[in-house]
């Protein structure tokens, strides 16, 4: 099967935003052995993107299209399909309550619009957006011809091809594809790569292949059969082999963050969580409260810990330990995890303390120099990382995900 | 004049990269005033290639290809755009040159295949490639329609884009263009486009364009004339104008952020700042410590005070205030910045709360409420905000930009 991917956004002419939706179709429709011939952008321009539909309708068997479904008059690319396609659009009633339905539980008014976003044709194949208005569609022609209308932003297009155009897909291509991600903190894509290399290379069906992003790495596993339980079988004793190899690192799968899976650890287990960040300032906070099963239950403070005299003053550090090792230590991050505990009523706490730069680092204490410490009901554990190469905000990341990554693995062991 | 981008890799239509250089490419030529009506990637084909090429040749005076330049036979791009414009290749004797005295320097052996990077049409203009072995080059036809042909990597596209074709199309164009960004916080891109609307259609040297990204508000005005002080003639009475109407929102410009011009303010005038919040988290705090500028001078500490005890403990805020009007209201957000600077060091002091969802909400107090407290040596300002639409981290991320915002406007108010 042929495929043409077609970007549909002025702001991605300009330059304004990465397409990274190409990037992500390409890698799935890979997965599913759908062969992708081109990529197309145009702006919100009518001739220019019926040109590139009818260009594409010449090769290919299925165009997937993201953006222009938004409610302006310059979101044209569902109404444009619609005409290459020679069809006419018609309200779906079901579309038209959804989108009512999301203005009702928001703030907002709904617009004129808004109404547009609930035309399709009327054999079109509905896809539901469950993260904004703009519902998607598959058309198909006489000649068995498709295009896939997608919404532009990631945070909607993602989920709807994951959910709706996957298994839409499988049931076109006459077979079911499961797909497995395994989700990892702690070992770069390389290094999880070469652990795994001949299972990597091994293996047909599944394919299993690295990826790398936001500082995690990730192992997807894909198996294309005649049914689920098939492609489950398919599936398991591979991931079993992996987790064999790699089980430490890998902290979850599929949608899991590790923010959520720290936080349901927590919250399972009744464990209050506090943190003291210095070289994160606020990051790991940040990331925690954005968990939203319910943090409340077990978050009720935190601190940033810029200064030396913050951190005596919030957490009780020892002003001699301060002077004698300087405030990027393990001693001074273990008084900072030791003080966390004991000057607020949580039983699980992390800190940070470390140089992210530009200034401020030596030949002993380079820019990079992390300091990371555990607290579990007075247990502590330091861990020592230099994040080398990237600027100060790329560091401060890194050392967020490696920290929520060491709290994981410690709050696994002490449950045990 | 009228551009496409045209990259060469099967590798970005199986996603296996990402194609950064389109977005590169389309962001610099946008600066240039050079527009770009599409983006196509196509693998390493010649049919598909000569397609492409032929079909942007029927719109487009310019077309940029990036990639299929290397010593392999897969590498068709040079060839394939020569034929497109039914010219030869022969071996460019300074370039062959060049890329022998490459391989002397390195320890690598030089193939075939190198010497076929040598090959260009007799009039080509050549591109040095300075930091790899293919260099690249710009073909014309008889119609003054022009193919520019560029290597693959990243690191090698980009500089010789930046010293050898830019020079090039600037001679090319005859002109000098630059470019001035106003960023906004505190007005949607509709909302600020709607208040200079007559500014933006009325001008067509300078350009003036709205975008919007990450919660922020942008305008750029783009001159093109014979030179930088005749450029700046044109954008300045336009920027003042824009200033008169909507200064009050605009924190800065070109590369300012929001967290440099508010640091800048607190360093300059030797302010300590601290924060707490309950809705944003740890956000705001992340957000100003990512300021490289010597944040340690003015920032000590910050809490995140997320539950109702924690607010009480560490700002002081009367129980009583929180039993009677609610952790998320106006009194709880006064009491809270009036004890932050209370109980620390701090002459400015900026807090938060709210309701980030998804549950929580009521009629009165829907998901978005937030409220935004900025202390300033003792004066206190609350502003309240709903924002509408999207999960819990979008609404804490627009209540991070419009706190930073209200600070930094109330920061120059107080300062003038």
């Amino acid at each position: 099967m042929k495929a043409e991917i077609l970007s549909v956004g002025t702001e991605i002419l300009l330059g304004d935003i990465v397409n990274t939706n190409s990037h992500y179709l390409s890698k799935e429709l890979a997965l599913l052995g759908i062969s992708v011939h081109r990529q197309t952008t145009v702006g919100d321009n009518e001739d220019r993107l019926l040109d590139a539909i009818r260009s594409a309708l010449k090769d290919c068997d299925i165009i997937f299209a993201t953006g222009g479904l938004g409610p302006t008059t310059d979101d044209i690319t569902k109404e444009t399909a619609a005409k290459a396609m020679g069809k006419d659009l018609y309200i779906h009633e079901p579309s038209l309550q959804r989108i009512k339905g999301y203005f009702r539980d928001s703030a907002r008014a709904m617009t004129a619009g808004n109404e547009k976003q609930a035309l399709f044709p009327k054999d079109a194949y509905i896809l539901e957006n469950d993260n904004g208005t703009a519902p998607g569609c598959v058309m198909t022609n006489e000649k068995g011809q498709s295009i896939v209308v997608l919404p532009g932003p990631p945070k909607e297009m993602i989920p709807m091809f994951e959910e709706k155009v996957k298994p839409y897909l499988e049931k076109y291509l006459d077979s079911t594809i499961i797909s497995k991600a395994l989700k990892v903190i702690g070992l770069g894509e390389w290094d999880m790569a070469s652990r795994v290399r001949d299972i990597i290379t091994g293996n047909e069906n599944p394919t299993v292949a690295p990826y790398a992003k936001d500082f995690e790495s990730l192992l997807r596993i894909t198996a294309k059969a005649e049914n689920e339980s098939a492609c489950r079988a398919l599936i398991d004793p591979v991931v079993a082999e992996i987790k064999a190899r790699i089980g430490e690192y890998i902290y979850g799968e599929d949608d899991d963050t590790i923010e959520k899976v720290v936080g349901e650890l927590l919250i399972r287990n009744k464990l209050k969580f506090a943190c003291a960040e210095s070289v994160t300032g606020g990051m790991i906070a940040s990331r925690m409260l954005g968990y939203e099963g319910g943090m409340s239950k077990v978050f009720d403070e935190a601190f940033v810990t810029y200064s030396n005299e913050s951190k005596t003053r919030y957490l009780g550090v020892d002003e001699v330990i301060l002077k004698r090792h300087g405030a990027v230590s393990e001693e001074t991050c273990h008084a900072m995890a030791k003080g966390l505990l004991e000057n607020t009523g949580a039983q699980v706490g992390l800190v940070t303390t470390g140089i992210a730069g530009p200034d401020g680092g030596s030949p002993e204490k380079p820019v990079g120099l992390v300091y990371i410490g555990v607290n579990i009901k007075g247990t502590i554990t330091v861990f020592r990382h230099v994040f080398s190469g990237g600027d100060r905000n790329r560091i401060r990341s890194r050392a967020t995900v490696s920290a929520l990554g060491h709290l994981r693995t410690e709050l696994a062991k002490e449950l045990n």
